[in-house]
């Protein structure tokens, strides 16, 4: 049947018909009534992060990946120096962009199947003066791992190091206090745990840092100083905005605040995750990572050991059933990846162990179990 | 009542049913029916210009802007020179973002209501050998500028420079042909003449200057060279696309097709112009181009020169009533903007100038003729 498949990916993930329903309409761009959309929507993102007295929000066009690029360019000078602590894909891709734009940077790398460690930050900083800022993945989706981030920021802090932190995958599902944690940029998406479409990102930005951000971005389009300054002059974004994005995700935030704001939407995620790993352990699988570091995102899979096993027999045999799982980004051993995120429960996770029993039993695959 | 209101902006515009519902599907970013969406609307959008042999087409999240700075991020070498010709805000919107980026950058400025003289370019590309590339604005919508597209390519040709166009408010509409007009690149987005929804641009590369834009971008998520192999390689984004913008755009591309492509979109957008200019006329007002260099897309009239006029006003009262006008962009007449586009008819066109009549009934304006 022609039936939607349920996205258990890290984004674009399954959306409500709720949310999918406010883009049913066209908006003026420049109307008032779009500019109310956006201004109650910067307010709610800022209140999930308690962020009201410290911090303005910036929303941007485009994937996630811009907005990190954007708020590289805008905070850090021509001459800064960045320090990305490395346990991943997506802070490798981090470190590729801030040095393709010509801000000096160091990669501090740890194993991608741990966390970056708050200790070796430290030591680093006092050995290396030229780092203006560092930057940490909060989630690193590449693996799943969930970071430090507290306490990275708290280093950060002693050390007077701007933080820049990629919550892309984390925010409105983990814990995010911005009166606690100190950073001056954390950036995430639309399409994430916020449970929207996928076609913005939105950086926060401590007020301190932001009149010293003038200038800075050698983009126009990516410039959020330039962004923000225009958007509290007019009301308005800069450039076209992508109005049906916009809407679903305030739709999405409302949806959001109904189930009762972030503490719901984690312990729902945890509920999902919890109900993957033990199905998934029933059948044999093994996950990657240690659980203590494991966010309840996205999970981790060794592949199954057997010989007959290959991951797009595997993908396929569960799409079939309605499930569309994720490849392993590891460049060491064989994963696949697991989301929990989006707006499905645990008959879903269910459902989806179910899928992938039926997909084992389709390839002859009698367990899990990984090789090693 | 609670009824869409008509978009008689340059986009976001009025877009059909049929292309929002496309939107009602959640689709992975990585599975193979989402990659061959993405496939389709490629080829579709080749075929529009007759480029399938001469060029390729890099789709790019974020708003149109975002893919004219990847354009030239992408094509202009770091030692390049860039020639704008400006006749307007679209115009000098792209100087500065070439001049941000670090581009030498001259900008050959006209009149707003006239078009860019191929002749002029002519003269000044015999006397400065350093240019590398000019920049055109297609249709400049400052002022609604039809700019002579043909003769300003010719004249890049006969001098070996590389041209990049900015088609964003005319592809899809004017008529645009890769086998007789030579480009190096020419930009467009989704939210413009095809109708689709906004969140995503692309750009017509030339496949002979493909391999040496490799490594030029300064910026990741601008790259499209990096952008294009990605896809070329894997059929999909490089990173997370708008997935649902994506899809509606393919949808009204069908529609587009349907409908008779561009020349049967040119012929309705050219009826509501029409429809328009007599209508407006019998109200007053003036139009501020000349007809001959007037492109269907986008009209400028003079604000009328009755003492009770103000835009605000004006625009409220026309919203009122369904229709949503546009602000002038003119730095020394006053002037407000009425679109032609969108998924819309003369019968709309037709309503939107009753609307404006009733508007200046409400405000005790007996003409729209202008002061001068």
């Amino acid at each position: 049947m022609d039936r939607d498949k349920i996205l258990l990916t890290p984004g674009p993930l399954t959306t409500t018909l709720r949310t999918k329903i406010a883009m049913l309409r066209d908006w003026g761009s420049w109307d008032a009534d779009f500019n109310a959309v956006t201004a109650r929507l910067r307010q709610s993102l800022l209140k999930i992060i308690h962020g009201e007295e410290t911090h303005v929000v910036v929303p941007l066009q485009g994937s996630g990946t811009f907005s990190v690029e954007a708020a590289v360019a805008t905070l850090v000078p021509k001459g800064g120096h960045v320090l990305v602590m490395d346990n991943g894909a997506y802070c490798k891709r981090a470190a590729r962009l801030t040095t393709l734009m010509g801000r000096t940077c160091t990669v501090m790398g740890f194993d991608e199947a741990e966390q970056v460690s708050p200790a070796a930050l430290d030591e680093k900083l006092g050995a290396d003066k030229t780092i203006t800022h560092v930057m940490l993945i909060h989630c690193e989706t590449g693996a799943g791992v969930h970071n430090p981030l507290q306490a990275v920021a708290d280093v950060c802090a002693r050390h007077g190091k701007g933080l820049i932190v990629d919550a892309m995958s984390s925010f409105a599902a983990l814990p995010i206090d911005a009166r606690e944690v100190k950073f001056d940029a954390l950036i995430a998406a639309s399409g994430k745990c916020l449970e929207g479409v996928p076609g913005m990102g939105f950086v926060f930005i401590r007020k301190a840092i932001l009149d010293g951000c003038a200038g800075q971005s050698q983009s126009l389009a990516m410039d959020l100083h330039d962004q923000y300054t225009y958007m509290e002059k007019t009301g308005q974004w800069r450039f076209t905005p992508p109005t049906h994005v916009v809407v679903a995700l305030a739709e999405a935030v409302k949806q959001f605040e109904e189930e009762g704001g972030q503490p719901a939407r984690l312990a729902r995620y945890t509920k999902n995750y919890q109900t993957l790993i033990h199905g998934m352990a029933r059948l044999g699988f093994m996950p990657f990572l240690d659980p203590s570091i494991q966010a309840p995102i996205i999970v981790t899979f060794h592949a199954p050991g057997d010989a007959r096993y290959d991951f797009k027999s595997f993908y396929a045999a569960a799409r079939s059933r309605g499930f569309i799982l994720y490849p392993g980004k590891l460049t060491q051993v064989e994963t696949f990846r697991v989301g929990c995120i989006g707006a499905i429960g645990s008959d879903e996770m269910e459902q989806a162990v179910q899928a992938v029993a039926l997909a084992l039993e389709d390839m002859g695959i009698a367990s899990g179990e990984p090789a090693i």
